[in-house]
């Protein structure tokens, strides 16, 4: 039986044909450090560069007050983000229950140092939807200072309501970030219309790029400490980062390889069309959760609507971790088992401690792919 | 007239033909999230992270009392451990001239934090070496607690002899980091013997790996706190980061398509042989310096003994930037100039504030390469 990928929220794969064969030509005559040497070549690089950063930006219509900063994966991101904000600023902090534990295990080193209080923002579990009458409640008692929402739950391909919540939390103006990992190109975002503040991508994701570049688009405006300082190619003299943007939050060699990769695959995104990528995901999606919801055996948790290629799901009776061993081994389907990164999802779903299997699809995966997962859930049931 | 690659210490480059090859080919067929997911074809990627980590370990002849952590540039292993020592215990700290900005920075930031003294470990700058009995001398007034040596110097290809230094502090018992990024693989260094405790490497410089992968051998005794903090895939319930090492340090995706092509780069240098590889740059060195000696329009800046394949000098008479950017672009030449993010080193050499030009040599530069420079340097000097 041949290897069914489903495990796309990890890491997309596999990506487009071109983004493999441009990121190695590419990396292969024109290797060198950009910026930081001398060569007729290099100019093509960093205008490269640029369009990848402009590209970023388009997709979630950011302008001229934005800036798209490089780090090398999301949770150096978080970390960069949630350290250089001005704690002495900030109170209240409100989060999602899908919080990832970049989010987490970071908010909770932070709080070892300030006095901060972390809340939920209110969740009906039953429906599958924020419960905005008490987030409203809770907003007037403990104003927001600081909001974060993970925008595509990576556990449950849960589609969060983040610009009802920004509209509900504007006039406390508190600092907004979103976590964009699972939903940047795939579902829509407009920071011409929701100011958030700050949105974090992961390039091996969504994005179709390839490990090692991630990022945030930032509003120019926030003040943010730099978390991780060296050298920068400028201003060497200087023993502190310097404040131009984005060299200030970019310190190290930009990871031109990986660069390459995350640029052709944001012109493929541009050629396909984001509604068009998530069209087929929600036709791939349809076919997932029919075919988990036909067995009897099998328990899903998929929020009632929005939601996408994301599906988490239990065989009733059996450990989650056994079974998911067992599928994944048996079978050759490459998924994923327990919290994914992220326990408090958990909750919502009552799935603790042991959390549940997820299969993931992306643009790649066939309706062929799900037929031989259908088959092999078919001799589970059989089996078992 | 055709490019000359002579920027070798910004990145190695081209890459052996089969980093490039094994590196796509393995992530076109083997692009999941390792550790994450439950695929047959998992633990093969698995075992490759590991052999790839025992190769590093091997190189420096670490032994089980270090682990190899993986993280996505020195850079950010730098920040990662400057920010995770426990500074309450640290009051002198020593460093060489020759620092990277991502020592200097780091240091800066940590000292508007913590009381200490930042001493530059005394350097005979006529002679190119150190000064080892003012060192013993400054040692026993003020002992250090915290000994930061670049091993190979980014700007003059100087060669740091940390085993003298090592003997002389033993005593202290000082926190020993060495920044090997232009010397792991080409230099050796024998921590059965000098028991550095952290011992920095940058995959795509000497290691001749793509970028996106660096990292340190860390002696597992020390006591380091987490600086980047996110999911491990393990104990996610927790709220701290796990304590097994090298999980701990080790937040994020790992970057398997780099650790493809480091792992081929080790192969490939275990074959060939650092001993091999070190006299083939002599080689190349010896008549890069003999070309760049035989002008009397150029001053160079070499170190007496002790030097591989980065050499610094300047046009008489001539702005640094000027020259630098006419040689790069005029003859096709990729070289960098400037201060090459290490501001001190140009307090040995006079050359502040502007700096040197600076060509640097790997494996795959040949003699025809120099003698390309050489006429290009014997063109310029007709055209001035």
């Amino acid at each position: 039986m041949s290897n069914i990928y489903l495990d796309n929220a990890a890491t997309t794969f596999p990506k487009p044909k071109e983004v493999y064969e441009y990121m190695i030509n590419m990396y292969q005559n024109y290797g060198a450090n950009v910026g930081r040497a001398t060569t007729s070549y290099d100019q093509g690089i960093n205008s490269i560069v640029k369009e990848t950063r402009d590209m970023l930006k388009n997709l979630v219509n950011a302008k001229d007050g934005y800036e798209a900063v490089f780090t090398p994966s999301a949770t150096i991101a978080f970390n960069q983000i949630l350290w250089g904000l001005d704690w002495s600023k900030i109170n209240n902090v409100y989060i999602s229950y899908f919080e990832h534990n970049a989010v987490l295990r970071t908010l909770e080193a932070i709080k070892k140092d300030y006095d901060i209080n972390i809340k939920f923002l209110e969740f009906e579990k039953d429906n599958w939807k924020y419960d905005f009458q008490k987030i409203e409640y809770e907003f007037e008692n403990s104003s927001p200072d600081l909001v974060i929402i993970n925008h595509v739950s990576n556990v449950f391909g849960y589609i969060s309501t983040i610009e009802e919540i920004y509209d509900l939390s504007k006039k406390y103006n508190p600092i907004y970030i979103i976590d964009a990992c699972q939903s940047m190109a795939l579902v829509e975002l407009d920071l011409l219309r929701y100011r958030f503040d700050f949105v974090i991508f992961a390039g091996h994701k969504t994005l179709y790029g390839p490990f090692g570049i991630a990022g945030f688009i930032m509003n120019k405006n926030i003040d943010l400490k730099p978390y991780i300082y060296g050298g920068t190619g400028t201003e060497s003299m200087s023993m502190n980062m310097p404040n131009e943007l984005p060299s200030k939050y970019e310190a190290g060699s930009l990871n031109t390889l990986a660069i390459f990769g995350l640029y052709k695959a944001l012109k493929w995104i541009n050629e396909i069309g984001v509604k068009n990528i998530r069209k087929q995901e929600e036709i791939i999606t349809r076919e997932l959760v029919s075919v988990l919801q036909k067995y009897d055996f099998i328990q899903t948790y998929i929020p009632t609507n929005n939601h996408i290629g994301i599906v988490s799901f239990k065989i009733k009776g059996y450990p989650v971790d056994i079974m998911g061993e067992c599928i994944g081994k048996n079978y050759k389907i490459t998924l994923r088992y327990g919290l994914h990164c992220a326990p408090n999802a958990h909750i919502v779903s009552n799935t603790l401690p042991e959390g549940t299997i997820r299969v993931s699809t992306g643009y790649f995966t066939t309706l062929e792919d799900i037929r031989k997962l259908d088959d092999a859930l078919s001799d589970l049931e059989y089996e078992i």
